[in-house]
């Protein structure tokens, strides 16, 4: 198990191959020999259920209801949105025959379900009663990647789409930015992730959308993670489709659509922010297992310890698992830290002699003795420590993060930072898509988002001219 | 919305298109343009997302934990199970092209997981430490059948498939039989389905696996409906696929497998065995809205009283729905009707004058008064009749199913009932196929299950031999 730990490649040393290893490491997927896909093995899968349900539960709390559409879309029914989509050319996954038989029209695995949605929405929405319609799908995508890694770019991607349709304008840009909100919210509560929210430019927008909102997580070594999108698409599909309603007013209008996802690719999130040499490092409120305990020898006091224990644990709803293998405490330490459980709790013979055991932190792993004198206190101070460890994930992310953002006011200033420093820069942008491609070309850094809240005071540092937005830059995964 | 109650074909005229008019009518699904391929609607979907949940506690309580495997399996791999399981012939759908360019090999969306699965199990099992594995999917699977009905019969299909392996055989077989237990207590409890259970004879069990327990329900036509199997496949496939661990005592074993699976079939059943011409009928632990309060008229008075019941609800935990649309009361009491909302609360100007609201209970459509001085006692007594029309509802089912079990001592006697009455027939079974065969091929009828805890006490009725298993034959899904 030490050689678990040694067998992780230095997070300074090689990024990718830290990743990669954390990944395996942790017993968070295993590669198949179904290439490009990944298995998500128990322990991964506990972290996306542990997401699912808190997303699922705001989606539900906002009034939005899940749905099942079909897995296949047939090549016409995909080339509706190819057609209103400049640019889109999906690469997907072909069916073309079943059973035995050759398919009249090959299907494609959804890449994604516009289509789909829009054609039922057609046939369920007749009147202003039917509006808004709020559907949100859990569901496995396909996209033909070439290149894949755990996680960040797979061939198979479980994910949720949002799917919505209003009446008004308005009403389907309030949901877009709702949503955006949620996920940001649940981002920064949730995932302790750092997050810097905005518009995406007309360049990085999803072709399709009248506007793209980005949820941008910066990694440890500066790149960005796209970690959800919401689109407010207009009308721009609903007239594809010829879906129209009945309004009260008694004329037939075009709803207005938005659509929202986010992905497995967040857990890569986790891993780029918190993990570190020793393995995975987990915020306490979406760690499948909350509190590993470790006895250090077979001693009946050690046992009856435990015992009670797991009783305080049980009772308070906090999660745990005790160690009871027949390995070495060294192992398990070493095995608990790969892991990522947020809290250790080692009960050993010779503490317990001087009525103690101890805690130890795995994100900073400062050790905590506990007075098991005062045992009845244990859930408390357990949920406590829990909860500080969760707030200071957060802290330390954002400080870190906050420590590579920048600020150019010129293209030289821009580009000496961009080549020696990994992290954002921002700048006060002209809105032309020319100097962004600019930026692009000289330094490989595309665009981030639009900061909403924040007003351009100054000239875009690539055409001189005044500057209208606020705007961050920087590589991405 | 009363066209909507005429336009449910009776039960009793047409039970195939009864099914297919309440599935439509109560919102459950949508056909899609794609062929085979039903949407599953917010409310269908609802139902299944109560049983996924109430299921996934049971099996992780049991020690079972969820992955997530690749959605693709390779043409060789899936051949490794087709040349060990005699007469495996899935019909699968292939895909053949990723993006723009031709597969080396093609790959068939998963029919089911075994292959995947065993592949896995050969790379993480070595020790005896490893085991038991106990894993479990939710996910989608694909057959491509010719004909296709609303969750009884379609090409994609929402399941779950428990995957174990094992030690040692007595294990396994215990595993394999507390699962079908488990499939049996979900029924009787959550979806009040009285349930035949027992051993699959060689004929009908699965080819690949030593023995298949089965959940058989009886539909209110008197067929049979498969609602969940569990496999106990000794070491049939870890042989084929190599799979070895190191046992304490340092010999290389082969470990036992089980397999086990239940889908969005038991929608069906559920409708199949409580609805009538009315629409749904929901078991209350399974109903997605477990009250729907409807009020009569605009009135202050009203919306007071049912702003105090939805508080009362809420606090009690009891989900409801309040109808405040601008239909008719008429058109919403038939809408909750078609949709099976276990009890339907009317609150009326007029009542509320007589200090009364009123009841109504959907599986019998009895009404009962409630006198609103006893406000503080609503959420108790609401209580007490969902739990009444739960035990209620199985308790009907079960004198009907009783109603339409025949036994059978002669051949003549069998086919007699088998070409009059709808139902299961028991025969005292010798054990010989050629009697099963003789049954199917002379009224159409197959074995159900062996019944493992009735002695038989007679003669086979098709070969006079002496009986060695009480067994029941029927008609299926």
């Amino acid at each position: 198990m030490k050689d678990q730990i040694k067998d992780i490649t230095s997070r300074d040393v090689d990024f990718a191959k830290w990743y990669t290893d954390v990944v395996k490491k942790a017993d968070l997927v295993d590669y198949s020999n179904v290439k490009g896909s990944m298995i998500i093995r128990p322990y991964g899968y506990a972290i996306w259920e542990k997401m699912v349900a808190v997303l699922d539960k705001m989606f539900k709390e906002t009034g939005h209801e899940n749905v099942q559409m079909p897995m296949f879309i047939p090549e016409s029914l995909l080339n509706i949105e190819k057609e209103h989509v400049e640019g889109f050319a999906p690469e997907v996954a072909w069916v073309t025959h079943g059973g035995s038989e050759k398919l009249e029209e090959r299907m494609c695995v959804r890449p994604t379900s516009e289509t789909l949605f829009c054609e039922h929405y057609k046939k369920i929405i007749k009147s202003y009663r039917d509006l808004p319609k709020l559907y949100n799908q859990w569901c496995t995508i396909v996209r033909w990647e070439k290149t894949t890694r755990p996680f960040l770019r797979s061939r198979e991607i479980l994910w949720q789409e949002g799917h919505t349709m209003h009446a008004t304008k308005e009403e389907a840009i309030a949901e877009t930015k709702k949503m955006f909100k949620i996920y940001e919210k649940f981002q920064k509560e949730y995932l302790a992730l750092p997050v810097i929210t905005g518009r995406k430019t007309e360049k990085e927008k999803f072709a399709g959308a009248e506007d793209t909102y980005t949820i941008e997580a910066m990694m440890y070594d500066g790149v960005a993670l796209q970690n959800g999108t919401s689109h407010y698409f207009g009308t721009h599909f609903a007239e594809a489709f010829g879906i129209q309603f009945l309004d009260k007013d008694n004329k037939l209008k075009t709803p207005y659509q938005t659509s929202w996802g986010c992905t497995t690719r967040m857990i890569g999130g986790i891993i780029m922010t918190h993990s570190d040499d020793r393995g995975l490092v987990l915020p306490p409120k979406i760690a499948p297992v909350e509190v590993i305990i470790i006895p250090i020898g077979n001693d009946e006091k050690v046992d009856n310890c435990i015992d009670l224990i797991k009783e305080k644990l049980k009772n308070a709803d906090i999660t745990f698992k005790v160690d009871n293998t027949d390995k070495t405490p060294g192992f398990k330490f070493a095995e608990a830290e790969v892991k990522g459980y947020p809290i250790r709790i080692e009960v050993g013979k010779r503490d317990l002699e001087n009525n103690k055991i101890t805690f130890v932190r795995r994100d900073t792993l400062d050790k905590i003795e506990f007075d098991i004198s005062n045992i009845e206190n244990i859930s408390n101070d357990i949920k406590t420590l829990l909860n500080n460890i969760q707030n200071e994930m957060y802290d330390k992310a954002l400080k870190r993060r906050n420590s590579m953002l920048y600020e150019a006011k010129t293209m030289d200033e821009f580009t000496y930072i961009a080549n020696n420093k990994p992290g954002f820069i921002k700048i006060n942008w002209c809105g032309n898509t020319d100097c962004e491609d600019k930026i692009k070309e000289t330094t490989g850094l595309k665009s981030r988002c639009i900061l909403e809240e924040e007003v351009a005071d100054g000239n875009c540092p690539v055409c001189g001219k005044t500057g209208i937005h606020k705007v961050y830059f920087g590589k991405q995964y």
